[in-house]
C-alpha cells in the first residue's frame, strides 16, 4: 500500500482543556522518512492501528474505529486517545481522498523507549482493486492459531483482543495460504472453533441465521461485521455470536470474510474443496457496505 | 533506551559479487527521523532483530548474532541477509561505542509493503545500568504462552522460534510482571512447560548439571544461554536441553536469566516465593560473559 498523504498528531496536547486540535496535527511527506528509528513501533511493533474504508470521500465508521482503538488501547496500557483531536486529523486528511475507494490508516505507537509520550500518525492510500475479491470470493485455508477457546480470557497479557501492531504472525499466515494456493488464511483455536482471519471476520450463513464467531475468543470485534449486523437485522434476520466448529465454514450455505476496505470476500473454497457464492446476496451486501455509513 | 549512534544498510547491493561494503552503509542520525511511515516494521511489526553486547568496544558473539538473524530471516521468508555486510555495519558502528557497556541492535525490516526490497539498520546505545540485576537478582512471575509444547512445531507460521519485531506480547508481559510487583516475567506453555522470558532464556542448576528449556518448544535460542554452556563445559559440568516443568524453576538449586545485554540475572523468586541466588558462582559467570566473546 503506498501512501498518499499523511499527518502527525502531537497525544501530548490531546488534554481535555483544548479544543483546537488543529493545532496539533502536521501534515507530512510519507515518501520521506517520519519516523525516529528508536519509535516503538519499529523497534518491538509497540502500538496500535485502525484501518478505515473512505468512498468517495465519506470515511466510513468513524465512531466505532475510534472505539476500537480506545478499546485496544486499554488492553495495551496506552494512554486513552482523545477521540476528538483523532476526528479530526481524520477529516484533515480525508479533504485528500477524493472520488473511488481509499483507506485511512490509523497508528498509535507507545513512542520512544522511556520516551515522554505515544507517537500518533494517520495516513491515506488509495486502496486496493478488490472487486475480483467480492465477486468471485476467496479460497482459504485453515490454520491453528495454536490456542484453545479459554486462553484469552485466563492470559490477557497475550493482547488477543487488541489491534495491535504486532502483526507478523497474521503476515506469515497469508504467506502459508498463498503457498497453499489459497488467497486468505481463516485462524481456528487449537480445540477446533473457526475464529477470525489474519486481517477480516468471518461470517456464517446457516438458513435465515448469520453467525460469527464470538468476540471473547481473543478476536477482534469487527467494525464491518458489527455494520453489516446492524443491516441484515433490520432486514428481519437473525444474527448471533456463537462458538463456530470448523466444520461449520464447510457446511454453512455460505460465508464470508467482511473488513473495512475489502468488504465482503464470500468465501470460495475451505482447504482445497469448493464451497458455493450467493453471488446476489454478496451484491446486496457489498451495496450497502459502500454506501456512507456512520 | 536511546540510540546514540545508527547506520542504514542498503541490503539491495548486497548481492554476492560485492566485496566493498562500505559503499551500502549510511550513517544516519538517530535523533531525526529516518524510516518511512510506510515501513513494515512500523505498520506490521514485520521484520526480525538481534540486540547484541558491547563491552569496552567489543562486540560479543557476532556470529552466533548473525546465524540467529539468518534464521529468523528464513522463518519469516525474508531474503537471506547478506552476513558480511552486517558485519561491517557492526564493525562500523562499533568504532563509536567507547569504553563501558553498550548494546548494538540490528533490525532488518520487510520495507515497504509490496516495495521492492527490505529496509535495515543497526543502532547504537548506552546499555542500562545491570549491576543490581546481575548481584540481587530479579523476581519472576510465570505466565502462560497460551499454547502447549506441540504447537510450534504443527504451525510454523506461528513464527514462535523466529526474533521478530512483533513484540507486543513480550512487552505486555512485562507490565504484568511490574503489576504483580515481580521485575520479569517467565513464559510457560499452558501445559506447564517453563520456555523463556520475553527478553531472555532460562537456566536452571540442578546439583553439577545445567538445564535449559529445549528450543524446539518454539523459543528462540539464546546466544548468550549457548556461550554459557560452552564454558560450563570446559569447568566440567553437564549441560542438558530437556523440557523443564514449571515446578523445577522452584526446586532448582539456582536458576537465572540470561541476555546479551543484561547477562546473568539470577532468579531470586518466583511467583512471589523467595529462591536462593548463588552469588559466587553468579558472579564467575558474569566474568565470563563479560569478557570478549566471539
Amino acid at each position: 500500500m503506498a501512501w498518499r498523504s499523511a499527518v502527525s498528531i502531537d497525544p501530548v496536547a490531546s488534554d481535555d482543556r483544548r479544543t483546537d486540535f488543529a493545532d496539533t496535527i502536521t501534515m507530512i511527506d510519507p515518501g520521506a522518512p517520519a519516523v525516529l528509528i528508536g519509535d516503538l513501533s519499529a523497534q518491538r511493533g509497540d502500538g496500535i492501528f485502525e484501518s478505515l474504508g473512505v468512498v468517495d470521500g465519506h470515511v466510513q465508521e468513524v465512531g466505532p474505529h475510534l472505539a476500537r482503538l480506545a478499546h485496544s488501547a486499554g488492553l495495551c496500557d496506552l494512554p486513552a486517545p482523545n477521540l476528538a483531536q483523532w476526528r479530526a486529523a481524520i477529516e484533515r486528511i480525508a479533504v485528500e481522498a477524493g472520488p473511488g475507494e481509499n483507506v485511512i490508516k490509523l497508528i498509535l505507537s507507545r513512542g520512544l523507549d522511556q520516551g515522554p509520550a505515544p507517537t500518533a500518525w494517520v495516513t491515506l492510500a488509495t486502496a486496493p482493486d478488490s472487486a475480483r475479491a467480492r465477486r468471485d470470493g476467496v479460497r482459504v485455508v485453515t490454520l491453528d492459531r495454536g490456542y484453545t477457546l479459554d486462553v484469552p480470557a485466563r492470559a490477557p497479557w497475550l493482547l488477543l483482543g487488541a489491534k495491535t501492531l504486532s502483526y507478523a504472525t497474521n503476515m506469515a499466515a497469508i504467506r502459508e495460504a498463498h503457498r497453499r494456493g489459497a488467497d486468505d488464511a481463516v485462524f481456528a483455536t487449537s480445540d477446533g472453533f473457526v475464529l477470525e482471519a489474519p486481517t477480516a471476520s468471518v461470517v456464517l450463513r446457516v438458513g435465515d441465521r448469520f453467525v460469527t464467531p464470538a468476540p471473547q475468543a481473543g478476536i477482534l470485534h469487527g467494525t464491518t461485521q458489527l455494520s453489516l449486523f446492524a443491516h441484515l437485522e433490520t432486514r428481519g434476520f437473525d444474527t448471533a455470536y456463537e462458538n463456530v466448529p470448523i466444520a461449520d465454514l464447510e457446511t454453512a450455505d455460505a460465508a464470508w470474510l467482511l473488513s473495512s476496505v475489502r468488504l465482503a470476500a464470500p468465501i470460495a473454497s475451505v482447504d482445497g474443496r469448493d464451497k458455493s457464492i450467493d453471488r446476489a446476496l454478496t451484491a446486496e451486501i457489498n451495496a450497502y457496505l459502500l454506501a456512507p455509513r456512520d
